[in-house]
Order: C-alpha cells, then structure tokens, then sequence
C-alpha cells in the first residue's frame, strides 16, 4: 500500500520527506529550547532496541558501564589544548544554580574525556588494573547551529566508552574491534546498513585523537552520515591529566587511550537509509514491534482468534503487538503500521477467517498475501528473516550503484552530486581533500581497495570515500 | 567473615559507615562539581538491574518510555505558581551557550511536569487519546545545600512518569496503582525492603500536586527513606498548560493527571537498609551477580572445574561471576566479595575438590558449610530464594520492633530518637506536625490503622508514622 498523500515523495524533497516522516510517525518534536528534542514513545522504542543490542555488544568485548556527572569545571576542558579548541564553541554553560552565580562556570558535558580521566588519573594504579573499559549511556550538549532532529541535535543521547591500555598496540587494536565487532556489526546484522568501516583523515579526526575510526552509511538521497566513530587517543589526555601506572617492572607510565560513541543520530541514519514514500521500514531485528495482528471488524469471533494469534506469536519469539481498535477506520490502521514501518502486519477479517486465512502484509518488499491461519507463525518467522536480508541488499545495491571509482577531482566532485565516489588517496591528497571542502565535499573516510579497513593511515593504495554529508 | 578493620562499624557512627561502604565496595565517587557523583561499575550495575525490573513494571501498567529535553525555558517553570516557588531555590541555570549570552536563560530540569505538559497541550486532543501514559528514563539536577552520595545528589538519575487521564477517578487509581503495583511491589519483592505505602500530609506534599502518596522505608539507624513517591496533580498543570480533550459528548475539559519517580537514591536505601559490619548485603532477586566462584588457588584442575562449576549455573539461570585472579590472595577477594554483598561465594579449594566439595558461603545469614560438587547448583538455587526472604524478614522485624504506637507528641520524639513511631494523626494534627518539624522529625505519612493506603486524608483513624529522615 502506497499513501503518497501523507508524505513529501523523496524524489521531490528528500529533507522534507525526513521531516514527514519523523512527524506522520510520532518519532520526535522540536523541543522548546533551539535545537533540543522530544523522543515519542515510537521513536524512543527504536533507540530502546538499539539501546539494548549495543550495550550486549559493549558487555561482551569488556566493557562495564559507569555513570559520569552532567557538569564539568570550566578549566578542566582547557587541559587538552585540542580538545577544548574543538568543543568551546559549542558548549553551554551554568553560570548560576542554587541562587547564586557560581565561583567557577560549570560545563554541561559535550563528551566526557576529561572528567572521565580525571576518575582514571585515581582509580588506575598498576598494570593489574589495566586494560579498563568504561561504558556511559548519557546525554550529552553541543550547541548547533543548524540543528536536525535525531542528526545534529543539541542535545543527544548517546553511549561513550572510555578506556585504559598498557601499550598502545593493546589500545589500538581495541579501538579497531569496538569499530568492527561492536559498531560494525550492530549497524550490519540488526540495523541492516551496509557501513563502509574506514579512518579518518586528519583534518576530520575527534579534536584529541590520533587516529578515528569510523561507520559510515550511505542515506537515501546519496548522502552519507556518520554513524559511530572509535578514536585511538594516545597518551593525549593521558599527560593532561597524569594517568600512569606502574608496569610489571616496577616503572611508571601513561597509559594508552581509546574513546567511542554511537548515538540517537542512528535513529535519523534508519530512517533515511530505509525508508521509503509511505513511511519507515524497520528491519525486523531491531523492530521494537515486528508483527501487528489487526482486527479488521469488530467482532467477537474475530477478537479472540486474534488474540489466539498474538499468543502463538509471542509464544514463538516474535515481538508482537495487537491491533483491535475497530473503532478507527481499518485504513487509516494500516496507514499509520506502514508509516511506522512495521515488517508483518496480519490482517483478520470475517471473510478470511470464514475461509480459515489471514492477510500478511510485508512491509518491506510491499506484497500483500493471503495466508492459513494455521501458517501465520513459520510464514511471519520466515517473512521476518527474508525481510531483514532484503533491506539489507536493498541498501548495499544502492551504495554499490552510487559509488563509482573515479581518478580525478573533478570526477569526485561530479558523483558527489548525487552519491558516493571512490577516489585513490594518493590522487586526492590533503590539497584535494581540502580543495573537495569547498564544495562541501568531504573524505568520509579511508579504506583499504578491497573497503577494509587499514592499520595505519600511510598505507600504499588506500582509496579515500568522498561525498557530501549530513 | 566479619571484616571490622575495613568499616568504621555502624554502631560507632552509621553515616560514617555509609560513606566507607561506598569507597570500599567502589559504589560511587564525588564528582569535582559539589554534590555530583561518579556511579562505579559495582553500584552502577545495581542501578541498571533496579532500571531493568521497574522497566518491566512500568510496561505493565501501560507506561511507554519517551524522552523529554534536558533544558527548559525558564518561563515554563513559572506558570504553575506552587511548582515555581517549591523548585526556585535548587535550579541550575544556563545563561552562555554556542559563545553567546542567551535571551532567555535555560533551566537543567529538576523535574520535567512543565515542558511535558506543553507537550500534552498539543498531543491530547480528544478522550480516545486518553489515558496517556509515559515515562521519562533521565538525570534531573537540583542544587543541593547538603549533598550525600545517592540520597541526596545535584544531579541523580531517575524515571518520572506523566500521565493524562479522562476523569478524576482514573488518575487516583493510576497513582495508587503505580505506588502499589510498581513501586511498592518491586520494593518488596526485589530489594527485599519492607515499604510503608502511605499518604502524604499537606505539609509534605509535592509542590503542585494535590496528593502525594509515598513509599517509606527504615534503615539501619532507624531514620527514615523516602524511596519513591506517586502524586496526584488534579487539574493544576492541566490549567497551567491549557491540556484539554474534548469528550464523548463533545465537551472540552481539562484532563486530570499523575506524576511519579523513583531515583538512585533507591541505591542509599538498598545500602542502608541492608548493609552490616561486612559490607553491603545484596538481595538475590536485584543482585547483578548473585553468586562468585572463587579459584582459591592456581592450578589448572581447579580452573577446569571452576569454568565447570560457572557453567552450570548459568545453565541454571543464576547470574554468576568466576573469580580466578589468584595473583590476588584469596583473603583479599573473599573480602571484596563481602564488601559488595555478593550473596553466594563458592570457594574451590584443592582439598575441598579432591574430596568432590565446594565451601559455600552465604553473605547474608553468614554461614559457611561444605557442598558436594554435585549439589552446587540446588544448593546456590535454594539459598537464594530462602536468603532473599531472610532480609526481607530481617528488615521488617527491626522496622516492627523499632515503631512502637503511641499517643501524644513527646512520645512520638521520644521514639524518634531511635525509631519511628506511629500515632493517631488526630492526636498530632497539622500543630503537632509543625511542631514535630522543631525537632527535625516529619510525619513520614499516614497509612489506616492496619498499614494499608487510605483512599483519602480525611478518613478517621488514620495512624500518622513520625520520624527522623534522609
């Protein structure tokens, strides 16, 4: 079913669309306050699952989860001289609280690495207490200036883990396994983007960092957005804040750092890279509801056997939800579970069930079936599967069309127009890559030719992924 | 194990033992900004399991989760006249953001009925969108004079949840239904706390509400903890913020409504309620590890057995952790293990495995006995249920023996020198109330004769609980 109607087609305004959605589907609304966002119950229940999905992943490579204050001193920023150069002008400040002004301005946290290392500099002592990986599921402010609901928002809620390493080989290669075994595969087996996981250029590295790594997706429109990143810190922050430990031979020294965040921008990120004209489609592993069973009419016979149903899906493992609102129209029903992209819908009307069938609608490739009651739950599994699959090749085809090799500049520039290019980095270099910026054309980031990701970033033959981006 | 050297004992001083119980258990921190604190992984993972179970309890009663902004407008605060006056003095205030003064300053939410009621105003438009029901996962920030780790905090982390309701009647029994079903029963049932689920007088009421229903509970000093709190607001907000729906018989009217929270204070309560001279002591029902297996040596046979030993409890549901530092000595651990209340240790020494055994220790009614190796997973299982229940009885027999009933106001002092007491509120009333606050001793709320709620404040009989309170 297509509703053209209820939403701006892509084709004829893709940011307009996304504004369409977010509203027709109760994801989110403007706060009062510039920039800021309510997260409704249906857009929030999207950001619960990835929640959950993420922070199984964080647990499983070590990572504990801790909480770390809202406010920073003013001058604990100022530690890190590049870190402070890069967030000052996005900071909100408490200037008064209990009534009165505050002897020292208080910093509503941006990200949490020098708060968070000031409790390191304490709490790591020895080579025993290392490695430390601390996980933060908070909110956090930067003040935009081009605010976008669920992209760039000023505040956000988000996860940043922090951590602690002996040696730099040790850190490095946690940074990388964070990028590909916690953010990699969460945004690929649950949220079914294709990410090219790639570094960073230094001139679009986190003010701080050595090294980023980065999860970056190709959005509907030929845009890409960034969608996780994992940074290397050195000993950066390390000697900002005097973090050492004794090592097994008795010497002292700085430990080596990662940083890491995902955010409720992959909320915007789903959206734009599934959905479609009449709504979202929500891959049916982080769907927070992946089946409704809808009651056409009203009518007893009809109710229980839904209900029948709801049981033996949830007895099955589905999440599932039901629909017996028979007093709203049965097409605006449908409407509103294609806007909020739900993967099945089951319809049961008195016809069908007379005939022993139900409706099963797939979102996602858009058929629309009947099927025996008595098959509702292998059908709804194996829809549920197929579906997961297809978004996801939907998704690859479309970066894989858009993304064409290129060996010029201007080439670059062209295919940034409407997708992706793949330029040698040799061939682009830092002049290029600053020459594309003018256009608003950035170096998402540097893959191996293959698109894996290097060890190092002077690697021979690494192709640079250029392309506007939000 | 009784471990005096580690904790000044309660006896001695209660507070101070509260504060060496969070340093050594490494539940928590203060943070450089006054009042803020740093949550450890330890006291963290006690939050995440009470976030996890109300969670579930809040669905259950219809709740969805949403996320409202951090700042609100300064002016919001203002339109309800008692909500203004009773917050004022705690609000944190951002004046500089993004490099500029601001127009209008920005308030860090010390609780969010204001901006969600601008919210409501628009959402509820007819009595089909009623009841509406959510709930806000958060950190709120109210400045406090005198700040006490997890009681009394600048910035806590806490649900509140904000209801709509059609009629009068509906709201009363969605706050009596949110105190009895999800805070009171997950007090008892999970962290074993014997809750007092009562009334508060006028005097004690939320700022804004008309009636504010409490959960009360004792700690180990015989003061008194507000552990969660359900009010009533009528039509106040509704009114502030112009939230109206039209009825079945198309009239507009005002919606009636509910708030309620439960904080990381409920951390304090678990801690002070339960804790002895060893340490914390952890309810098995809340515990994130309900049971540690302790490799008391280094030997690779001890190690297979012990992996052995883990799996089969996870096998068996129980939430369990391998301790196999042996570069750590075994006391050092076992007393770790105390200190943060684990309640099954399970110590796998080479004599005990030989002889096919295992030592099993129980935190909290602190016995020690050997098991066959065999019986280690009935054993854990069943000293679980039977121990949860012992704190349970514990806590509500030094409760019981610690509030006696008495019938004028200087046997109420008397009795909150030590305890509570419980006297007829017509004995006191609102003079005797006042001058009970002389004395720092509040009526924590009035309950019937029997405990139970009352459905009003002016039923005859009621018994009013006095004491002294965090």
């Amino acid at each position: 079913m297509s509703t053209p109607s209820l939403l701006t087609p892509q084709r004829t305004d893709f940011p307009r669309w996304y504004q369409d959605v977010i509203a027709r589907a109760e994801l989110a609304d403007n706060g009062p306050v510039r920039g800021t966002m309510v997260i409704r119950p249906t857009g929030y229940a999207l950001w619960e699952r990835m929640h959950r999905e993420l922070d199984d992943r964080i647990k499983a490579v070590g990572g504990q989860n801790a909480y770390f204050p809202l406010f920073i001193p003013e001058s604990y920023l100022r530690r890190e001289a590049e870190h402070v150069e890069g967030f000052s002008p996005e900071l909100a400040v408490v200037t008064h609280a209990g009534g009165k002004q505050l002897d020292e301005p208080v910093v509503v946290r941006p990200t949490s690495e020098t708060i968070i290392n000031s409790f390191f500099a304490r709490w790591v002592q020895s080579y025993r207490d290392l490695p430390l990986k601390l996980n933060n599921w908070s909110n956090v402010v930067r003040w935009e200036m081009r605010p976008r609901v669920f992209l760039r928002t000023t505040e956000f809620l988000w996860q940043e883990g922090h951590t602690c390493h002996a040696t730099q080989a040790d850190a490095r290669e946690h940074a990388r396994e964070v990028l590909t075994e916690v953010y990699g595969a969460f945004m690929t087996e649950v949220l079914a983007i294709p990410v090219i996981q790639g570094r960073k250029t230094a001139r679009e590295r986190f003010a701080g960092a050595i090294n980023t790594l980065t999860c970056e997706a190709m959005m509907g429109d030929g845009k890409a957005l960034q969608m996780g990143t994992s940074h290397e810190l050195g000993q950066n922050f390390a000697r900002a804040f005097n973090v050492q430990f004794l090592t097994a031979s008795g010497q002292r020294e700085y430990v080596w750092q990662t940083s890491w965040g995902a955010s409720t921008r992959m909320v915007g990120g789903l959206i734009m890279c599934h959905g479609d004209d009449a709504g979202l489609r929500v891959p049916p592993r982080l769907a927070p509801v992946q089946a409704i069973v809808l009651v056409v009419k009203d009518d007893p016979a009809l109710r229980a056997r839904a209900h029948q149903v709801v049981g033996d899906l949830r007895d099955a493992g589905v999440r599932v939800a039901l629909d017996e609102r028979t007093d709203v129209s049965f097409g605006r029903r449908a409407i509103d579970a294609e806007l909020k992209g739900v993967p099945v819908r089951i319809e049961l009307g008195p016809r069908e069930v007379t005939a022993g069938k139900a409706v099963l609608v797939r979102r996602i490739p858009g058929t629309k079936e009947p099927v025996a009651l008595t098959a509702v739950v292998p059908e709804t599994a194996s829809a549920l599967n197929a579906d997961q699959q297809m978004l996801y090749d939907q998704a690859l085809a479309r970066r894989e069309a858009a993304s064409p090799h290129v060996e010029s500049l201007d080439e670059a520039l062209q295919a940034a127009a409407h997708g992706w290019a793949r330029i040698p980095w040799s061939a682009l270099g830092e002049l290029g890559e600053a020459r594309l910026a003018e256009h608003a054309v950035t170096v998402r980031c540097l893959t191996r030719p293959d698109g894996s990701l290097p060890d190092r970033g002077d690697e021979p033959d690494l192709i640079a992924w250029v392309a506007r981006s939000y």
